[in-house]
């Protein structure tokens, strides 16, 4: 529902303030505007929690020093279609695509290209990756770990991240599926905003600092967690644990990264993590040639299909039947570019305080 | 908890027995043991639904003469890292092994090796492929489609399998942290446990015909479906859709074998589907060098550091804290390979009707 305290703006607009505040800091011109890609992709598709929303979060680490503007990306090991990437603890938003390219570039030559990466910061969404590997007519695959928020099943304190996994698939004439889902139950983004509300959270999506389900959304926040997808023992909740382990295992043990409880915060004002067990965060990315399984046209028209089939599903009562994955974000990005991106007091706010503290203008 | 009426037989006599029904119909000495080894995993490894309680449906397909037994397995299309197999509609138990260790042997020359297989049969428990690339230092993956039991969130009928996905990751003194699990919140076979003890099912493992959510398991056999994990919208069951479809994909659309609602049945009593979109099931493999990302002996002692850590989590009340992916079935083994399997009377009574068909004795 639209907030009627929004104000809207042009993304170019959005996009170029970013690109100056990166600048600001000596980040350089190319990485400054794939940067401001990455979190333009988020707000355009309406992931309003990873687009300009965290610019003060990026800005506030610069400010201090605490991420490299210029790093050497450099790879540490490889194969012909495998390789460790170390990010120089440069933005995750220049290391994340420069590694996906390598994966998408070894995918060309060998088939398939896997890149785990080490010594790296928040990537943005998972998404925009494996919508790039679409262009190229690859299965994209994206990974990344984040600082903790997710108690295992049967634990009573965080020791995860939200740990994303995207995925997506080329259509011919529809458009593609496209995954991209944290693994655990609920976004923490949700349940701020249910606490800005007052209101209360469903249960199944976090615990208490006691580790009893709670529906109250200050409880998840002071000394809680979230719950993995799945929520509890009965309904599966060991297996969003699982999938959650899996991505910190592919993105931060297997590149040398900081895992579960070590991974750093995001933003300056988290936690500090009381051990190091490796460089910074790690990211995991995937690219296959569709041609290395099955001619590219054919596949695609058998994911027309298999669309088609989807949405011809029985629908639930009170639905208009299943959502093919990506819909949303497809129709959040065709109205978006059209009237702009709204975005809320809060994070207009940020956006002012980055002005104010870089003179670069805003509103 | 164990049930009186079972019976315990020793590993090697369910093994041998499995591998006398297969020699029966004509599958090769080395394929019947191949395929009797898949299933004495399961029975070891404490999946009882996937082990020798599957071989009637083995035997009924096969004396239907719906299951090829001595298939022609082929590569239909390859790059370094990639290929594309045809089972030639043998035993999955047959045929997944193969494709496996075709994408194990890729790996150790490219660095990692991905295959996906059509025209193919139920292959067992994923972990099984999974725990064979353990032995080489291999990451594996496996993932298979399956007859359609799961309706898509904002659905009302069966649209997709179960489609579970396997990952394995070799620890050094600490085991190994084996991952398999269904893409659903629950397994039929539990709710088929309920129904036969006339208890009720947990809120959010099924629906009913009208898509309601129900907790009466008869609901869920007599037209409904199983929830994907994450149960319903609140909670999730958009991923658990989304994952789903990811394993739909990879095994089935990207081989050319059947997918979605379209995946033909396991067992000859159950509903065969309208349409024919591929050939078979469909698996898909993945294999990854550890050293093609870093030193195996460094990765191993992470993966123990991380072991310990997660051990280590403050427990929630009235539990002994997270288990570690792969604990509860490597505990069965320890049990099984000492004390035997137990077998309960319903399965009893399909291994004892092999048993007269065949002439083959069993107990």
């Amino acid at each position: 529902m639209p907030d009627v305290q929004a104000k809207i703006f042009p993304i170019d607009a959005l996009r170029e303030f970013s690109i100056r505040v990166f600048l600001k800091f000596g980040v350089p011109k190319e990485d400054a505007t794939q940067a401001a890609e990455v979190l333009a992709s988020a707000d355009l598709r309406g992931i309003d929690s990873h687009g300009v929303a965290r610019l003060h979060s990026y800005f506030g680490l610069l400010n201090e020093g605490m991420i490299n503007p210029k790093p050497r990306i450099s790879t540490v090991r490889s194969t012909l279609s495998t390789a460790t990437v170390d990010g120089d603890n440069g933005l995750g938003l220049v290391v994340g695509p420069q590694a996906n390219r390598m994966a998408m570039d070894m995918a060309e030559k060998a088939g398939s290209g896997w890149v785990s990466v080490c010594n790296t910061n928040h990537f943005g969404i998972a998404g925009y990756y494996v919508l790039q590997a679409l262009e190229r007519d690859l299965i994209g695959w994206a990974m990344t770990n984040s600082a903790k928020l997710v108690a295992p099943l049967f634990g009573a304190e965080r020791m995860l991240g939200t740990n994303p996994i995207a995925i997506a698939f080329p259509g011919k004439d529809e458009p593609a599926i496209v995954i991209d889902m944290a693994t655990c139950a609920a976004a923490y983004g949700k349940i701020e905003m249910a606490r800005r509300r007052g209101e209360p959270i469903p249960s199944g999506w976090a615990i208490d600092s006691q580790a009893r389900v709670t529906t109250n959304p200050d409880d998840a926040v002071n000394g809680g967690a979230l719950s993995p997808l799945g929520s509890d023992r009965e309904r599966g909740g060991h297996k969003g644990y699982a999938l959650a382990m899996m991505v910190d295992m592919l993105c931060a043990v297997l590149s040398g990264a900081n895992w579960g409880p070590f991974a750093p915060p995001f933003a300056l004002r988290q936690e500090i993590s009381t051990r190091s067990v490796g460089k910074g965060i790690g990211h995991f990315f995937g690219a296959m040639r569709i041609d290395g399984f099955m001619e590219v046209d054919s596949f695609k028209r058998q994911v027309d299909d298999y669309i088609r089939v989807f949405r011809g599903t029985k629908p639930a009562p009170g639905t208009n039947g299943p959502l093919i994955p990506g819909d949303p974000e497809r129709e959040a990005e065709k109205l978006r570019r059209e009237k702009g991106v709204p975005l809320i007091p809060p994070i207009l706010e940020d956006l002012r305080d980055i002005s104010r503290q870089t003179g670069i203008p805003f509103d």
